[in-house]
């Protein structure tokens, strides 16, 4: 299945934006529908200015995007943004979505870290098509590099070593499961939760804990 | 020579950061002495969080590093100093170089693009050796991807396409020549300069202008 089969409209990541707003109380969404958009979405995170949801076509199992909510195609777009942007909301936006990046990409970091139990992985933010950008949506893969023969991928996929930019490609990955996807996404909040010290689980979905 | 070779100190990143202290008038230094250090360092940012400069080992031409100025050898551990360190001072520089992080990727970018010409590059941050990390304190590495033919490097290493993760590793990258460091830097500098809107020049170098 193509990238343009999953991705009909016109930016992916814009729809999900839209999808989702902001939650009013906690960065973290409570067990948020899959189903708003096409294909699913499994979403762990969603501020004013960011959002993180898993890869549909994960390079590892745990691959999460991050991403702005506003669309800027390339980083220098959005240093554009905050800088020559004609409304001033339009400037500081820009200038919060720099910043959010900033302080999301640690946080969701650990969550990973602690969801997963890796210890290695990798963030990769890609500029233009020669850079593999697929999606022209500013966005960080947080692709985790697991210990040689733990959790091997279906099929013929290395979820150990991430062995070429190919991988960013529409090639070589596989669909993420839908089932997968809602108990990864779910343990990921948990953890989440966890890192920031909030209270309360989701409970449901599987054996219970946020150590997958 | 080997990166051993290259880094006798424990953490060399550390060792930049005590030796380029942050200016007081402007993130961007003036003529930086690259000397300071050894080997040498072509500084284009200090600020009191992040500090920018190119990499010693490039995999192609305007490869640069932004890191905090603090020590954090991965991201979650900069995620754990802002939340979980004793000292409040500790706390609020962890999340400020997170923040900083974010806000100067994107005008890194912008001058990146400004001073090479190019249109496509890599943002790539590594945790763990696993994941390539070679310098155990936390780094981005922003890597311009040159139209095929534009920009040869010196040697076999092909500057269009980092072809595998092992680009990462000390095996096939060649030294970085300290005049075309100096010079490098030098225009990286004046684009930052455009960029933020700056006034004045360092001068000097080749003919003039900030487009190599």
């Amino acid at each position: 299945m193509s990238l343009e089969e999953y991705y009909p409209v016109s930016c992916p990541f814009c729809a999900i934006s839209v999808a989702y707003p902001p939650s009013s109380n906690s960065p973290i969404p409570l067990s948020p529908d899959p189903e708003k958009v096409f294909p699913q979405c499994h979403l762990i995170l969603s501020t004013p200015h960011v959002l993180a949801f898993l890869d549909i076509l994960p390079i590892a199992p745990g691959h999460i995007l991050l991403t702005t909510r506003d669309h800027y195609r390339k980083l220098s777009d959005l240093y554009a943004a905050s800088t020559h942007s004609q409304e001033e909301s339009k400037r500081e936006s820009a200038q919060e979505s720099s910043r959010a990046l900033g302080e999301y990409l640690p946080l969701v970091s650990a969550a990973l870290v602690r969801a997963t139990g890796i210890e290695d992985w990798n963030v990769v933010q890609n500029n233009g098509e020669r850079a593999a950008q697929v999606v022209p949506h500013v966005h960080f893969h947080l692709i985790p590099r697991y210990q040689e023969g733990r959790r091997e991928g279906k099929g013929n996929v290395d979820v150990g070593m991430l062995k070429s930019w190919r991988m960013f490609g529409r090639g070589a990955r596989e669909d993420l499961d839908d089932e997968e996807g809602v108990e990864m996404a779910r343990c990921l909040r948990e953890a989440l939760r966890v890192e920031l010290g909030e209270e309360g689980s989701e409970g449901g979905g599987g054996e219970g804990g946020s150590k997958l």
